[in-house]
């Protein structure tokens, strides 16, 4: 049978004719698979028979919520045995693995999948045989009743990320034709691994088998399993984790029947077919596929949906034990505060003393997962240099926390602790999942403390350092021209002057000063109280305190490029650029005192950015 | 039996009385399964029998070649069936693949190790049992001949870091009484799975299961395993990633005999115990477990070793399938030169020509391994917005790239080149086993380049651009003060003054201008050719053509702070700082046009500096 060229359905790129490599692979799969003619439509069910045997769709969703398809991919048929790992998923978190491990194993059955025998314990050998599944249902019913199914429908639609309905057709025919299930009800309730009604059990089985997905859903569905459990594209998380890891363990050991070790060696992706002709791979943390296509080998499995899986685990060497990272990576930067102090402009009794103590405040940058390896490499790494006072833990960049790297984290935190050491974290909100699952952990330490921004974080422990070596912050001091850095050097007549030209003013708390934008028409010196520059965008520049300049780039540039804010009460002396023209014609050497001080205080600013480059790059 | 503290031999750190939570919680282990008492020392021979039943070492290699121990980690004891794994897997390598599976299968036998019983192929059910193991040795001596037993040792000892020698008690024992091995191996004849001298290679499997190891050694060994067949201490690649894959699959699958389910389900970490009393689980990318206790269970295996694998992998969560990982990672910084420009100063022509065409010099820095998922996510990103003329990737915090990784960024490649893409890599050394990766692909296409330092690769896709759209680099021309941009401004008479105080210098190719650390006694004007600004560790700030000033910092600051070093032969002005301060004096408005100027050129570099800051950090 002849068929047309398949419909690309995936995003439209910008790029008109381009398509990224993994579709372009997906195409040729299409093209190499569609000819191939063996295998038969399942006919056990009337109503399954009725498939087109040239159906043909290939689904692949990414972790971060993008789904490519080739062919078939929307054309609905029912999950049968694929909802065997989710439904095992459902009870291990509905009922706890105790309950559920207690009536079925989890050794692989040796036997096809309809098979009526059980374990030395008279229980099913696991779940993704029907006897195992069955349980499985019954251990809902048990939970539920009547609304057993309805709540595994939804769960199933929240791991496809859409509503699923039941094929009523196949539905009936499946309980008409159902007698081995029957059989194998009746001799699971024998055996007592089964309490329930065993009709009203088999109704629950033979519904969730008759739920209808597409091979999109199918790849988003194996997606969410790749993805502990969180669905790529709704970003809801389905089932936890740890079930996640136990469904996926079954279905490495006994997803593919008796072909399990060689599924193993040669494909190496936990998997699991359907009699309707659908397959789904999870590879986790990489991928989910699902492909669609009714014609079956003589273990029940879509032979061209095998195709697709040998050929993409073989092209991309996809193999879940073939895995390589390094744990060095998760330090993007380690610093101390020498290298990259806070956007605080600080006074030189402050200046002089961080100078001297720049190496109390240690901060590294983490990104990737934290995991047990990152972890442990971090802590051996602080282990093995001078101990600082307080260290601060950017997570800006970390996007998975597992549960085992959260508990590494405060095992490390508690270490630095029992040290002394101030821990420090920054770049997590109080509202996330990262920030769950570490404080689960950190709650019972007392010294950590947290702020969103690493430059807030930083400015904090700065201050520390600066209280604990003697220094003071008065924000209510005044002071006066002459303190300023942008005027030193310059005569007490040239100070008088320029002061005689001066605007005392003064802000409230959170009165913008200076906006981004306007035209840049005079200068500032802060006599007191605190004032901070923005960007447009919202990156805080610099914090300013009592005898810093700002607005300084009037000099330079006739525009405002950031935004000026006092962060409390705050005065300042104000200078119309067109006076401060006047003052440099009556007083040019003064005026070139004040570029030249104006081109070292940028000049150390470009060290300080310069520094942080470096710092960033280095890696 | 009450024994003494664990040796602690981790390596020493400068947090005196710290210990990593990882070592802290290998030390807990220790303490909690000492006092275990289940379980037999082997006594089938002899000589195994004399174990001495409270030895207990547990030790942790990490991935970037870190050692942890506890207790008993330097007692050799025999490797027995771990050395199952490493034959195979060098079986696989040496004989190939095709030639291994023909008389070995890979599926598990729900028997005990020593079963005689075949598959229905008459082939062993896996390289795990003894009849595999003795295929394997058959194998390795058809090729290898007398020699065959000497090639294992030593790859043996490649995979732990350090010559391994033979327990020669222990061969003669088990050569004495190894009589069931013996029926196997003529069974394996018989079946034509051997072809071999049946005494010789079972000679080669004694001598083979009699190799001294510690728990130290195994650890290692299981760290190679997960480090995709490389050492992690001496960073050899012992056997390759497909034999590996493969080999850590067998052991998933058959690694724990008719325990595999649970095996996989528990703890999901590839492992495999020696009656000696050893056990090594490999969890791929993240470490390698040894342990050495001689008591064993009914299955064979170690009590102890099977606890700390348990506990290990439910304390750090450490299943193989609960992976987690984000694609987004990998790109660590996008942008195009309109936010980060090289640091080659550029002329008024150039800097024009760059403003208009900055977007098509697109710059994409990668991180962590290159793996489908990480490329294919770049793929998409590149394709979703505008095609840029040249795309650089810089690859140097990519430390790993799988040939799947490596074909994919090939193919991507190849998908750019069609588009007429110029790809430019930096970052990446050409002797590099990355590099290796990826040219194997990349051979073929004509279109790339590439340059290892980021900043040499940007400078070079600048050069084409302005090339391309009508500027020229004339480096031989020269060019007059008044067209310094730091002496933007004067008057002709204050040029002609300043030019009468200059001396031109001629430099020849290579040699230093300005040493860092040296007084800064003068600054200069470039003339005509190219000169380099690096600061002492190597890093070029900044490549400069005629019409630039260099060493103006010595208006600022006493001492030089970077080398200046001709890039060809080269003419500057040089003006003494002296001479420049009695200019200064006499034309004080042309001094302080001279400092703006300079505050100017500041405030343009930080404001470059900050974009690259921020850049790196809004990830």
């Amino acid at each position: 049978m002849k068929r047309s060229p398949p419909p690309v359905t995936a995003t439209t790129t910008a790029w008109s004719s381009s398509k990224p490599p993994l579709l372009r692979f997906l195409h040729t799969c299409y093209a190499d698979f569609l000819p191939e003619a063996a295998g038969a439509v399942a006919d056990y069910i009337p109503e399954l028979g009725k498939a087109d045997p040239a159906h043909f769709g290939i689904s692949l969703a990414t972790l971060d919520g993008h789904v490519y398809e080739v062919g078939d991919t929307k054309v609905p048929f029912t999950i049968q045995s694929m909802s065997k790992p989710f439904v095992f998923a459902l009870a291990l978190d509905t009922l706890g693995a105790e309950r559920v491990e207690s009536v079925i194993g989890v050794e692989p059955s040796g036997d096809p999948f309809n098979s009526i025998r059980l374990n030395a314990e008279n229980h099913p050998f696991n779940a993704m045989v029907n006897a195992g599944a069955i349980a499985c249902s019954g251990l809902l019913h048990a939970d539920k009743g009547d609304g057993a199914f309805e709540f595994i429908r939804q769960a199933l639609g929240r791991f496809a990320g859409r509503e699923l309905d039941v094929d009523e057709a196949v539905y009936a025919s499946e309980s008409a034709t159902g007698d081995r299930n029957r059989a194998i009800g009746y001799l699971l309730r024998t055996n007592s691994v089964i309490t329930e009604n065993v009709p009203a059990v088999l109704d629950v089985y033979f519904r969730q088998c008759s739920i209808l997905v597409t091979a999109r859903d199918t790849a988003v569905m194996a997606a969410t399993l790749a993805n502990r459990g969180i669905n790529p594209l709704t970003e809801e998380q389905v089932v936890t984790p740890y079930a996640i890891a136990r469904t996926l363990s079954v279905m490495t050991s006994s997803g593919m029947y008796d072909y399990a070790g060689e599924w193993i060696y040669r494909v190496g992706i936990p998997a699991k077919s359907g009699v309707g002709g659908g397959i789904l791979a999870a590879l986790p943390a990489r991928l989910g596929l699902g492909s669609y296509s009714p014609k079956l080998d003589k273990h029940g499995n879509s032979v061209r949906g095998i195709k697709v899986c040998e050929t993409l685990s073989a092209h991309y060497d996809l193999h879940m034990l073939n895995r390589s990272d390094d744990a060095r990576h998760s330090i993007i930067a380690d610093y101390n505060i020498g290298k990259n102090p806070s956007r605080r402009v600080r006074r030189p009794q402050e200046q002089e003393i961080l100078a001297r103590h720049f190496q109390e405040v240690r901060v590294i940058e983490l990104v990737g997962t934290l995991s047990l390896s990152n972890v442990d490499y971090v802590s051996r790494r602080l282990a093995g240099s001078p101990r600082p006072e307080f260290v601060i833990f950017d997570l800006r960049r970390v996007t998975a926390t597992t549960r085992a790297g959260a508990r590494l984290v405060a095992e490390a935190f508690q270490e630095l602790a029992e040290l002394g050491v101030t821990v420090i974290l920054s770049g997590i909100k109080r509202t996330s999942r990262e920030w769950a699952t570490i404080s689960e952990w950190t709650r019972r330490l007392g010294n950590i403390r947290d702020f969103y921004l690493l430059d807030t974080a930083i400015e904090w422990a700065e201050d520390q350092i600066v209280y604990r070596y003697g220094g003071s912050i008065d924000f209510l001091e005044t002071t006066e021209l002459a303190e300023q850095p942008l005027l030193a050097g310059l005569s007490e007549a040239e100070i008088a002057d320029l002061t005689a030209l001066c605007t005392v003013r003064t802000y409230q708390q959170n009165e913008k000063v200076i906006a981004a934008g306007g035209e840049a028409t005079s200068l500032f010196f802060l006599r007191s109280g605190v004032v901070h520059v923005t960007l447009p965008d919202g990156i805080r520049l610099a914090t300013l305190t009592a005898g810093m300049a700002f607005g300084e780039m009037a000099l330079l540039e006739p525009t405002r490029s950031a935004d000026v804010l006092a962060d409390m009460s705050a005065t300042a002396y104000e200078v119309a650029i067109r006076d401060f023209e006047r003052f440099r014609e009556q007083h040019p050497r003064a005026g070139e005192r004040i570029m030249r001080n104006l081109a070292q205080i940028l000049a150390d600013r470009l060290i300080v950015a310069n520094a942080k480059v470096d710092l960033l790059t280095s890696g």
